[in-house]
């Protein structure tokens, strides 16, 4: 059964504009991930994306903006930084946790951001892809904006609380984190996120400690 | 150059007591994962570890004595909730934190820990394993111990945290928090650690909202 337009010859899907897209995308990193840039060619990533290698130089040209797009953050973190500074910053914690969950109920974020950290644990591309977006990302941005000390402690304790909510509630799935309701993890998240971000860490907190032997 | 023992023949490693036997028990847990218990064989898994199958039986007995052992978590949480709960509550945050530091600054648990959660990614297998150990394991017996209301929610909100410090502090390696001092995460950590499992996480905390229209 067709719908009456024209049918694409070959073996592979057939191009569906955003989806293909984002298939091949997805692919590419897995793909880079395997084999690192050198290693990994256009037929790969064609063949793990189940289409026509000429279908993935029609989206992206070559397969250096292929490995370009692939390794593109899908979240424009600059938006992030502003939404998070702009409202009251006894507040921040809260607007950060919703941020999160937002792009996380987004499927078109949500299968790059998985692939991301799937990627992560095992790749080194990915697991630097993932360290930037911790470490020098808009958290970063953010926690220096904040004008507190210990600025790049407090955006990775962030993070690191982050990652943990998206390991348990999307990539593993642990009840009942996992079915949560969004207004309960911004609230019992958001205090944590605010205190690592505004809160008094107490002293040493910059690593330097005289406390152990 | 031999050391005047007797030398073993065969392509493989050169049996070697405590680490062989967990070379043979990562590999198995990677075997089991990417074809589960009836795709893996005996003979896949000293591939992987780079042994000889009869060694893998010698070690283990049979595949099912394997997967046994392969899906053991390697750490006694009997014992870690007595630790946990033998002190001041108002400390157990701390003490949680940094029986989590101890455990991943043993090489021996650290290995197969770093297995597990790398699994957890994408493999079923490994990512129930996780999910039993922040949703069902000591945590949760913690939780419960504690007599607070959302026992689960608890558990899993504390779980959370720690998986997210493992991420970004073992796993993909973000600084500072990579290389902080243990003071410095306990005291910083163990506050929210402690304030999942005692403190006051607000109304509604169980996920029936009726904030949301």
């Amino acid at each position: 059964v067709t719908d009456g337009r024209p049918t694409r010859a070959g073996r592979g899907r057939r191009p569906g504009s955003a989806d293909t897209r984002l298939l091949i995308l997805v692919a590419a990193r897995g793909a880079f991930a395997d084999r690192g840039f050198d290693g990994a060619t256009v037929r790969d990533v064609a063949a793990r994306a189940g289409v026509d290698p000429a279908l993935v130089l029609h989206y992206f040209g070559s397969k250096q903006a292929l490995f370009v797009a692939a390794m593109q953050f899908p979240v424009d973190l600059q938006a992030m930084v502003r939404r998070l500074l702009g409202g009251p910053v006894d507040e921040i914690g809260e607007r950060y946790v919703r941020f999160v969950l937002d792009i996380w109920d987004d499927p078109a974020t949500r299968s790059v951001m998985l692939g991301i950290v799937r990627s992560a644990t095992t790749d080194p591309v990915a697991a630097a892809m993932l360290r930037r977006i911790v470490s020098e990302g808009p958290v970063l941005t953010l926690a220096a904006a904040l004008d507190r000390p210990d600025a790049t402690l407090r955006a990775t304790l962030a993070g690191s609380q982050v990652v943990g909510l998206i390991m348990v509630r999307y990539v593993i799935g642990v009840e009942p984190l996992a079915s949560a309701a969004e207004d309960v993890l911004v609230r019992t998240l958001g205090a944590t996120i605010q205190h690592y971000l505004t809160g008094d860490l107490g002293p040493g907190a910059s690593g330097t400690s005289s406390a152990t032997p």
